[in-house]
């Protein structure tokens, strides 16, 4: 078997996953876990990471690096590596990586996340400038993304680097309205997806302004309530209406090309067939992969190996 | 003390209310209690209503009519009521009074909720129309109305009835979000109402597309963590974000004329303090009388007293 030559890592805050890979990349094994950074008590996150990846430190290579991305650089996490902001550059990941103390003569480093401001307002997004930046070093095309989630991150790979990038709370309200409150009352729990329920949905989402969806919201009720759609469907229709509304802002001016939509969940099936429905070309595009092109990139640029 | 000549009720979910009223509409006696539809058991709806007001009942004229609106119309009610289609008169909730058996020998009787249907999407309501009807008798004139509230219904007077109505469901996506979730992580518990954080909020609502706002959601949580917007003000700049998306949207198209702001809550001073904020002239209504002059209409034109 191969050496270990790094050790890469996305820690977030409800769970992280690592890769040990080769010289080239190539992943020699990779686990995760539900550590994030919630589950670490007192700051306690060397202690922690060792009991995740102990074995790999003693099998690499010596001065084999760890680069991880994440929430693991924000405040609350092992290290603040301060935010980019944008417009900015992917080879500034490298430029403003934040190095820890050796971990037995292992180089430790935490990519930074990366800020936005639009009319004023911020915006943040740490762990997805990782899996952008490896799309960039994988197509060197410029393209508006997608990366689907709790809440969606929307960027332009644009110049080598982002434009921009906006965060859509979408999948959090949906959970949220779903698991409680007058919506989630007349909803069958589990039910499975309906796709004619989730298709009304997108088209109720058309044109429609922030005043209009809290409107359209209370129909998941009256439908419900007058037994117009049954309770599996309502859950459907209501993830139909939210996506919908983001994806129709999102791409609001977008004049052709195909929307790299990077993921791999259900989720990330759900965003491409939506934007096909209301006539975007979308590409469905493995995240991870994307993340570890980027963490070699940048442990090779930072001279780390 | 002039005798009880009808007894009027407003049922709801969670809470009820009720009037001992003189033949002319004056209150003699008051009541409310939580006992609404959700804390009546086994449908056990006389037993309950005689613990609240028996002692009416029993002092009021003979055959001094009982009458209801709200929730207790509805299928999970005393009996239910159906919904009024509109464009309705006022006078259709007369038409279509739903009578009881007696108590005691007092008639009973239960006004019926309205229903409205835009591009296929069914809307409900019932109580406010009550309120509406009210309105109406008092001043007779044409014009846009709102009752803020968990579900804040818009509703046009015209032509002696409702053209149409909207329900928003703002007030309870607030208190969603401000409970649990990303947001409300970060929100002070029990801060006071800022101003000027409302007044941001509502800034920011300004032409906003529905997906608009799911993005713009993020910024409570952005400002938060880039403490740009303390802990203690990040409920009000919600609260500003949501109440100026919905007053947009129900507003679009107003040209002059002032909006009757229906309520006693202070969530009725927001709603007009907010109208004024984005240039449209409020008019606060305290709702209770209202509801009262068109029960006693009602009880009048079914000829009960």
């Amino acid at each position: 078997m191969a050496v270990i030559s790094a050790i890469f890592a996305d820690w977030g805050t409800t769970n992280r996953r690592a890769w040990a890979v080769d010289r080239d990349g190539e992943v020699l094994d990779q686990r995760k876990d539900d550590q994030g950074l919630l589950g670490v008590k007192d700051r306690a996150f060397e202690p922690s990471f060792r009991a995740f990846i102990g074995d790999w430190l003693k099998a690499a290579a010596p001065a084999a690096p760890i680069v991880m991305a994440g929430m693991v650089g924000s405040k609350l996490g092992w290290r603040e590596a301060p935010y980019v902001e944008t417009p900015a550059r992917f080879t500034q990941l490298v430029e403003r990586l934040i190095a820890l103390p050796d971990l037995d003569g292992h180089p430790v480093r935490i990519a930074p996340g990366l800020s936005a401001r639009e009319d004023g307002r911020p915006d943040v997004m740490r762990g997805e400038e990782c899996q952008l930046y490896g799309l960039w070093l994988k197509a060197r095309a410029e393209r508006l993304c997608v990366l689907p989630g709790t809440h969606s991150k929307w960027a332009e790979i644009r110049d080598g680097g982002l434009a921009g990038f906006r965060t859509y709370m979408t999948g959090e309200l949906f959970s949220q309205l779903r698991s409680s409150g007058t919506l989630a009352q007349l909803m069958r729990p589990g039910a499975p997806h309906d796709d004619a329920a989730f298709q009304r949905g997108l088209t109720v989402s058309e044109g429609v302004s922030a005043g209009g969806l809290l409107n359209r919201l209370f129909s998941v009720r009256s439908l419900g309530l007058l037994a117009e759609l049954p309770g599996e469907a309502l859950a459907s229709y209501l993830s139909g209406l939210l996506i919908g509304a983001e994806l129709r802002d999102a791409t609001a001016g977008l004049s052709g090309g195909t929307v790299a939509v990077i993921g791999s969940s259900r989720m990330t099936e759900l965003y491409v067939s939506a934007l096909e429905a209301i006539g975007v070309k979308a590409e469905p595009i493995d995240g991870d992969p994307l993340l570890r092109t980027a963490l070699l990139a940048i442990a090779r640029t930072a001279k780390l190996m």
